[in-house]
């Protein structure tokens, strides 16, 4: 069993308008809600690929109820820690007239220090049993900046694989802890570290500590950087969609080639093919099954020469 | 005490972002929410002017909490039939750079059939006790076009005034069940009617049985079209802030006007005095005192001398 911890929950709502116009009053044609955060979204693809998983994570009591219930409906099981307040919103505005999306995500509520400590009990007592963790999204409102790393200190001392998909300061200590996959974009991993080179800014997570690190590029594909070499994984073509759940399914195929030891070359291809079939959907955490297939057969991997830690 | 029935209660979002940029994504700075919907805000300004009221109105169950919880903290008693589903939602994102609101208003859930039978068996059961019906607001999916007439006629039993605000059939219907005030705003007026000029139009309601007509001008002011004459009102100066509520306050106003039995020329003057008021109030439902008190006293009134019903 996969576990995946999304430390900020989401209610993801969509609104369908016909024009978004700033400064005047829209009608909304459609609402569809669901459960949302990137380790949810994780979860929903290893489970359409058939993996067992195990989703964890904080849920603002006032709106529980909507999340949990989508879940429920989906299949997914869940072990999730009531805190005060609503679940966050993530609305998604789609203007129907040109299908650009306008994202309003609000920062949702504190989560005290004593429901941080619930969520590693919790998972101590699922770890036993797990093949993998994998911990994706922002930290919510006074979560500490170890909260990431002491989460892949837990999971290492059960010798479970665990892939960290996060930012800043919690994605540095998280490296520091020697989590076995880092996979932020190539924006947040140049932010991070400050640095303006992807491959200089992977080697830096690496010299801190990460075994691996993997660049999502967009369009462009994505990089692992790896103790058995670097690789670069393109596209066939540019695909045409939402973006927006992309990077979650890259995040479920490389935790599940982590959890199957498929070699780095293949990981990646998979993640690229996945990551492409996402983008095909339009909602975050499903991927459209033919193209992934059919993508998988034509994704370009190349070995990079890199100096450095990569050997 | 005058009831209020909000056919379609919202509950009013307030998001702050930095700067509104359609097709990017937002951190939301603030979240605001409040029980809305326009039958609710006039129950707001009645209560700040000392009036005893009592909301009525449908309420989707899924999200009901927040808005009696709110209701509740505003001293605003209340009668809510508790419908399936989410309460609808308006959200007002707020742009800092430049203060201007976009809205975008769900429908919300429909309101079966015989939920209407159950507004009007609790309505029956106040009406002994009060002295006015203010019907206001848009009707949920699913209502019958007569849903305010049957309200305007179970009021005209009991003998007691009615003031309907809304548009549409449901405006027409109510008119020929002689609403004793209609008010709708001058754009509602002219579609609801398919005339050009807002004279004709308020005539053609009184024609239809509605026994005065207030049509509200924006930063203009209103015009009054009843059996005792009509009379324009125009406030001082054009005022700046935020129209939404500015509507439900001149509601407001006309409804203690009726009841207090004033002359319909103080009536326009309290109205449009209340409605500048609650412009410069960021809130909808809430007012400025000092600026009420100061502009009551320099909104010219001038008498129409129009054609037809006006006599």
């Amino acid at each position: 069993m996969i576990l995946t911890v999304t430390p900020n929950v989401a209610l993801d709502i969509t609104y369908q308008v016909d024009q978004l116009i700033p400064g005047s009053s829209h009608r909304v044609r459609g609402v569809e809600e669901r459960a949302g955060g990137k380790g949810i979204n994780v979860a929903r693809v290893l489970h359409a690929l058939g993996h067992g998983t195990m989703i964890f994570g904080f849920i603002g009591s006032a709106t529980a109820a909507t999340v949990t219930t989508d879940l429920a409906r989906a299949g997914l099981a869940h072990e999730l820690i009531s805190i005060e307040g609503p679940t966050r919103r993530s609305i998604a505005v789609v203007d129907s007239s040109n299908g650009a999306a306008t994202i309003f995500n609000e920062a949702g509520p504190r989560v005290p220090a004593a429901k941080w400590e619930d969520l590693e009990a919790m998972l101590a007592a699922r770890l036993p049993e797990a093949t993998a963790l994998v911990v994706s999204g922002s930290l919510p409102p006074g979560a500490n900046d170890d909260a990431c790393a002491r989460l892949v200190r837990l999971a290492a001392s059960h010798r479970v694989t665990v892939l960290v998909d996060t930012v800043g300061e919690a994605l540095l200590q998280a490296a520091a802890a020697g989590a076995d996959i880092l996979k932020p974009n190539s924006s947040e991993l140049l932010d991070t570290t400050g640095l303006s080179d992807i491959a200089a800014a992977a080697t830096e997570l690496r010299r801190r500590g990460a075994k691996a690190v993997v660049a999502s590029l967009g369009e462009d594909g994505m990089t692992a950087f790896t103790s058995d070499g670097s690789w670069r994984a393109a596209p066939p073509t540019r695909v045409a969609g939402n973006p927006t759940g992309a990077g979650d399914a890259a995040v479920a195929a490389l935790i599940a080639g982590a959890v199957a030891s498929t070699p780095w070359p293949d990981r990646l291809r998979d993640a690229v093919a996945l990551s492409a079939a996402a983008v095909i959907q339009p909602t975050a955490g499903s991927f459209d099954v033919n193209h992934y297939r059919s993508f998988v057969h034509q994704i370009f991997v190349e070995k990079r020469h890199a100096p450095g830690l990569d050997r």
